[in-house]
């Protein structure tokens, strides 16, 4: 391990004990429980699981650093020139699915992945994002998501964040249901076009400024007192984050395709879920306004102050 | 539409009216609601949907009948010199989720194709089988249901019901668990070996098969009374019926990626369903047993007299 990859391992690390420590003390009921694992292939992670507490109804955090001698050619289909090449991939990847339908369900993800042969330049690249998905939207929460998500970009240029802002209502697209899994945030990969000491600096802007876009959302919204209507509909909500997991997300299908590993990949998985037929919401109702409104892929901080 | 056309879809038709009629009987409570659906390339289909039964949480029996003027090259990958035909697919479709946990899942599907073109042969071919997802084995259901499949294929010659058994176990097969979805039964494609008549015989028996082999397990375990551990381990194993049709099912990704028509294809899914990270079955529980030693590609019939 070069010192380029050490430097993110040990950010990475400390990124997921942050955000675990943040978590529980919002959630003031369970704990995360940690599973450390090793690949047979090399590498290895630590999952962190927090399941049934007071706001968090499932939760995962998980770190993995997976190396091998040998990028599988699945990996390297939009670069054959890597094929062949030794290569690590480390991650913090994290999922809560709060029990309140009025918290919304987010996601992150930092990743860094380079490969290496012997006397030619190692080839490295960043990724990551965060996106949020609500069940009840409120504009001030997708106001202030995406206001973190602008901010953290702004150092390193005006164009960041309008680019990863496309790119994540792009990606977290449900094709078959025409329409996005949330409310986005922010989305990136291959990132190579600045220098690696720049890039890493992007990555860390992006980890630290989760929880500075989520707590925020948690807080004013956990109070929310709800009932089975909203229960039901949160549940069917959530059957559009399998669907897209299961059927679109590059991460999961192609951990689940090299042999990854299935209990970490699928913790990404919310813990109750619901599909009915056709199931409509009323019109006029807050249920249709999710749909009607909230997932348009709009530009939230278009009429917003900076 | 020609008269094999024509010969089929009469008994499709009828098939799913014979379907839905023994169900509802043996349901005693809830009634199927009929969704009548065009699709704007060419067809349409007939949903028949069942929720909240006295005996099924969540079933759907489709018809569908679609027809264009040019295969897409996705449906004749296999076959390149079909590209450009004109086609009409026709089927039948069924899932049938029970509220009782000691009641399988049950899965029907049978099917015609046709890809036509002036001055030349028409290429058709028929599609089918039916599989059972238990959550509670018992021998004697798996016994019935492969004896049954056996006895369907029977007449069309000895090495039938192995070669469409085996084909069910390898398609039924969640790779990322390794493990097989259900206890199988039949799954055949492509047929067109035998002349149309034999074929079209052929998938009329296994279609006819269907009530039989599921109706007596049905009727032995609908009463059976169970709890909340039985429940919370059904909606888990569940997870699992929603893992296979999302991630690998060709029939549910064709339908999806080629637009079809979302509500009839994602039917299939249950009702309700749980994820928890890395659930076991306590050791020597009934729980355990079913991977151990239901879902192990069994040879059902091995040990059973004729």
């Amino acid at each position: 391990m070069n010192d380029r990859t050490e430097a993110v391992k040990a950010y990475l690390l400390d990124l997921q004990d942050r955000i675990c420590a943040a978590l529980e003390v919002e959630d003031g009921g369970a704990r995360f429980v940690e599973d450390a694992w090793t690949r047979p292939g090399g590498g290895g992670g630590r999952t962190r699981v927090i399941e049934n507490g007071a706001l968090i109804e499932k939760g995962g955090v998980n770190f993995s650093h997976v190396h091998g001698d040998s990028l599988p050619p699945s990996a390297s289909a939009h670069r054959p020139e890597l094929a062949g090449r030794s290569f690590e991939a480390l991650g913090v990847s994290l999922v809560i699915h709060p029990h309140n339908p009025y918290v919304p369900t987010s996601h992150a993800n930092v990743r860094f992945f380079i490969a290496e042969k012997d006397g030619e330049e190692p080839v490295w690249w960043f990724g990551g994002g965060f996106d949020l998905t609500p069940y009840y939207g409120a504009e001030e929460d997708c106001v202030h998501w995406h206001r973190v998500a602008r901010d953290a970009c702004a150092p390193f240029g005006a164009e960041v964040y309008p680019r990863y802002k496309e790119w994540c209502d792009r990606y977290f697209h449900i094709k078959h249901r025409n329409e996005p899994r949330g409310v986005g945030g922010l989305f990136f990969d291959d990132l190579n076009q600045w220098d690696f000491d720049t890039s890493f600096a992007f990555m860390r802007a992006v980890g630290d400024a989760y929880l500075q876009a989520y707590l925020p959302i948690v807080q004013r919204r956990k109070a929310t007192p709800f009932g089975e209507r909203e229960r039901q509909f949160q549940l069917l909500r959530r059957g559009r984050y399998v669907e897209y997991n299961l059927v679109y997300d590059r991460g999961t299908l192609f951990g689940l395709q090299s042999g990854g590993r299935t209990e970490s990949i699928l913790m990404s998985l919310p813990p109750q879920v619901a599909w009915g037929y056709d199931k409509r919401p009323e019109p006029g109702s807050p249920e249709a306004r999710l749909t009607e409104y909230f997932l348009q892929d709009r530009d939230w901080l278009a009429a917003a102050p900076a």
